[in-house]
């Protein structure tokens, strides 16, 4: 069977992970990625072998410039695409929309925009029929991955009441020497945060409310999760849910691993590229049941869990695989994800 | 009316605060204060006039050596005292209590001790009455203190049926150069953290559970609360109780107090010694009520918020002062602190 | 005899320090300090008593909407007042002169405005006569005052031949919850960096030579300080050309002062408003010689350093006091500056 | 030709390493890894094919309780290798040596061992030739190692007068979340550092002084280099010098590498294993020539920088290779090191 064309519309902190992620699977290829400037990013892509595209005639000239060969505009992409995955900063997507409707492509938004811009917002786990054969979709953020997947696991064994939960989010990513605070805990004062409502996207019946700070550090969000429940279920039996579900895995302090840091060293030790962690880590001492409130700890890497879910989104939109199961199995064989 | 004699064991972060706190007020005075090492805070310590004591033989050498006079050991001070505040590290008080008993004095313990060593944990909003006449009391820790003024406030409106809180705790104070974390988040494993019973010391009727979470900051705990309430009340109601309170101020992000970094600086340009900040900033932006929750976020001035409280608990114990309201109202005029 | 009349244009980090000490000063008095925003700040300067000006028409309405009373525009003030200090961002000063030469006042700039804005850098120790009767004045930035002072203090005993710094800089102020790095150290790619031509404009018979980054934390910057000597000179009369110099204190390992946070603390202790450090703190245990090269660390409290050299030059300027020495003197009385 | 067969003792953050680059070689096989706790850590070991063994009959039952299978205790596996390279803390290296020296290996220290306990300290550019055929040989530091590359490099193309370097410190490794500061500039009051003496172990021609601070990062440190030549030489010499040398790499902010961060995102995306860079990072656009002095920044990756050198060390003290240059060619083809 022929591969599925698919071009990557920025290549920062998601573009270069989803191209990397489609470039091993068998049943999708990169056909190109667009980028705004000629920085050592751009390099590090022709050496994969990308095609690369500008993302305008202005930029075009900056990458001519910096002596690196561009293929044309991502104009010109989209007209060589089945699909484009839109990993554009958050807002931008939107504005990319007519290009794409126009090339009469499919196309997948990150969590950065709204959900009305794509009508459809994406868990593997949870919603992946929805996506079958659609034209828009989009994969929403690493936060509200997380929480899908956990919420996802928890109600398969008892019935969710109300989930309320605090993430403390890292303030920017690693590869940032500019965003701050440097020393300050700063809330999102619209409370509760857009994360709640953002769940619900996915999962319209969880009656969710979040608070939200950023703190100063780059590795990991965190969630505080505490989830009311009817109905009786063991603390041992919520564990063995996270267990058997895909893209979680379980952590826990005695084995060393007692903050973000040592997740971090986790999956550098894992051997990952860019030592990324596509699964929830979920603390296995945390999790306690007390006056039918789940209490746990599970942590985020900001820069990789939705990336098996573009893979499976691409799938289930060009309706190479109906069913999301195989999809998910197959994305995670690829991928080394731990079962 | 002669003054009350007190001493100070132990001139770290809360002892020095103590002290000076002591020494302002017009019914009490600081014969002493006991400390371990000869630092720069050993002088600062004499500069202010106040006599000091070595917590050991061993150490007392320790001072002479460094050419620091002391008057003799903290066994010497307690013979001198009506009540001593123990401000040693968590567990130490537990440890010095013997020696309390046998010079027949009184003595207050910090929050790092347990509950069981003074048989009474006190805020003076919550249980002022209980501490009069008292020998032992335990004033709470700067994270239980926040706690429970705001519950407190938020109970003279409307019947609370159960709270969840997260703490996200500043790791180390500003003036410490050894403890991290540098680049992570350090959740409580154990959980609810320890936060909820200890406020059920002082409020045992409150439903509490919590979880807790360390971060790379020095200068502020910021709290994500969460009250289910039975009954019905409105935001500015909630809010003017708040503002009622002794020892709770409203902030807002409008005025430009979007993180801790800036209620740092709101305390600095107050003029308060150390840029202290007795009272407890609610932000009032953050307020809101939603299916029968209030949420909010206050901040937690570690080094300072349980000042106050001492010197209200000094008036209790020795029964200078029948009346919490008037002793809070007598403590907080000598201190700046703004109701 | 009467006081001079000041104003002070922009009322943030440096413009509050400066209009606060103004205050104290006898011969001297705030007519009105000029601000951009409504925000809690504005309101602590109306608590304190000075006259608030909008800098311009549009943001005055901002103040009216936040009701807050304003007496005027910036355009106003400079029209009651004998001279400017101008605090405002670096680059708006330049734009500000004409508005000053207008009106016919003498004015202050600050360390972030070039030289050629003033035609005379200024540091209190190094060439207070030069001050004296001019009509524009630059105050040097924290690094060069910090630069100037244990430079000024090295040449009164040796000659000096070369220096070579390193200056750790502190990337943001405590206040700000913006700016980065988190994790990162950022060099200042020009090298040498701009601190050493900076020196010169004060001390131009120096040969001096920098490279700085910037790092994430928020106090204090650090400067690693080699200076290459021609003639020979012992380790203790280094410290004691330091010990003999106004504005230069030492501070040691010994005494539990091992890093910037324990001098942040020790500044808290001294009882400073906003803790401010207005000295050179230069730690005793790393003076050093080697081959004819001192080595030292000095700390400088990027908030606080200039303000002291702002109120030496208002004296100079306006011919209140010729003898450099006794400006300083007074001013260090003022404001508690250990000598 | 038979693989000689090393054992790695300690297998923390440069055992691990070490163990996998040994691994990879085709002349030589790891034979076994010596670990104090059971942690996550062990359990990768087992998975990598890695032969366990506990450092003491005391540890070796933590290892059975946390149901991880060891092969005895490391006194067991000094009995079937060549030669070990030993990783423990600094300090225990040399508690180790006579064990080796009973079991008649030889035996690799590193950098937190003092000189004296191998007699000779080791960097595979500039004294490859004295290892050869010895029985014990330091590999030295990550900063140390730096040092002697840039310095190695530079004495190709022109005569050092003097060295001067400021090492600005990351205060700890990235999957540590005790040690801090988090909010300090750390001096080491001891000046000159050790790290001038320790670069004379490898080159003791050099005359070098060095100052060091720690500051709030985990990802790299990061030198300020400032050399005395005698002799002229232009930038770009020097430059080409630097691109000539072997684990020196040129990077430049105008693509982009602006900070530690951004080397750090660099080495990510070239998909080293846990992101390592065993390379040193020179900023070309810092390289800069002024009145007889090279000034420039180089950044160090401290987990890795080191661990081609322990290849190269093991190749030179077992004679698998007389000639340095093809050794070190071998080891970077090997781990994929840029040239």
């Amino acid at each position: 069977m022929a591969k599925v064309k698919i071009g990557v519309n920025g290549y920062g902190t998601i573009g270069k992970r989803v191209a990397d992620a489609v470039a091993i699977q068998d049943d999708m290829e990169v056909i190109g990625v667009a980028k705004r400037k000629p920085d050592f990013s751009a390099r590090f892509a022709i050496n994969k072998g990308y095609a690369l595209y500008a993302d305008s005639k202005e930029n075009e000239k900056l990458f001519k410039d910096a002596g690196i060969e561009v293929g044309g505009l991502v104009e010109d992409l989209v007209n060589e695409v089945d699909l484009i995955v839109d990993c554009t900063p958050g807002g931008i997507g939107a504005k990319n929309k007519p290009m794409y409707e126009k090339a009469g492509i499919k196309a997948i938004f990150q969590g950065g925009e709204e959900h009305e811009v794509a009508g459809f917002s994406f868990n593997a786990l949870c919603n992946y029929d929805g996506a079958i054969g659609r034209d828009f979709v989009r994969v929403v953020s690493c936060n509200t991955t997380g929480l899908c997947r956990s919420l996802y696991a928890i109600e398969k064994v008892v019935e969710i009441d109300k989930v309320k939960a605090v993430m403390v989010r890292r303030a920017t990513d690693p590869w940032d020497s500019k965003k701050g605070p440097i020393n300050a805990i700063v809330p999102v004062l619209h409370v509760p945060s857009h994360h709640g409502p953002d769940v619900q996207t996915v999962m319209p019946h969880i009656n969710i409310s979040t608070m939200a700070v950023a703190v100063p550090t780059t590795i990991m969000h965190l969630h505080c999760v505490m989830v009311d429940i009817k109905g009786k279920v063991g603390e041992e039996e919520i564990i063995e849910a996270f267990e058997r579900t895909p893209r979680i895995i379980l952590v826990d302090g005695k084995s060393g691993i007692t903050s973000t840091s040592q997740i971090h060293e986790f999956s550098r030790d894992l051997g990952r590229p860019r030592y990324d962690l596509y699964e929830i880590p979920i603390w296995r001492d945390s999790v306690h049941i007390k006056d039918d409130t789940i209490y746990f700890y599970q942590a985020v890497h900001q820069e990789s869990d939705v990336v098996p879910e573009n893979i499976d989104a691409i799938r289930a939109m060009l309706e190479i695989e109906k069913d999301g199961k195989k999809s998910i199995e197959k994305t995670d064989r690829s991928m080394g994800i731990i079962s």
